[in-house]
């Protein structure tokens, strides 16, 4: 999807809900993309608390890069911007979900649809 | 799904697929699942070299409880194993993708089916 018009849905989260999130000793939560048209799983990475804010006010994903030390808009170099339409937190608080609208190709720096593209096996997708 | 009968199907990783995975400091990697009939993200463990080669070998889940700091094989005692159908690295490594048969009734701890469940906003699904 090219569509540069793709809606912005913020997402507002309460305190509540923000605060049974749970960082690593980095100050780090692995945060997991998933594209809500075709299920399919895009990346991992990694937020911190002001991060995880901006990708909900802003609705679209904000990591934190560890190897750049730096905060990474997704899609702001390479086009690629994620949408966010819904987003969990898991039972222990330590790992996100989101589920996006994915522009461009796809989500890999590599040019793939999804950074999940080698198998350990004979996979057939 | 609860029949007992559900098929095993080991994936024969070569060494240089092995070889692509990269620890953390502590020999960790993490590994999300995936439903692979509904496509749903059911959670997010984590994996050392020992508990990866005994998940692809033994077609099912197997992680490295950090808390316990024992080798979990998911369903041993919950009954609802996870049955591996493909398997995936990321581009960088250091994340993994498996795609089960989840049997049971779901994969949380809590009794969920995923462990997203907590939504941050007013999510639909």
């Amino acid at each position: 999807m090219t569509d540069s018009a793709i809606p912005v849905t913020p997402i507002a989260a309460s305190p509540e809900a923000l605060g049974k999130v749970k960082y690593n000793d980095d100050g780090l939560v692995a945060a997991i993309v998933q594209d809500i048209e075709t299920g399919a799983v895009l990346m991992m990475a990694w937020m911190n608390d002001e991060t995880l804010r901006m990708s909900l006010e802003q609705g679209r994903t904000v990591f934190w890069s560890r190897s750049r030390q730096e905060v990474w808009r997704k899609g702001d170099t390479s086009g690629d911007r994620q949408f966010i339409r819904e987003a969990f937190y898991d039972c222990d608080g330590d790992t996100l979900l989101f589920k996006v609208v994915q522009e461009g190709n796809g989500a890999c720096h590599t040019g793939n649809y999804t950074c999940f593209f080698s198998p350990f096996g004979d996979a057939l997708s």
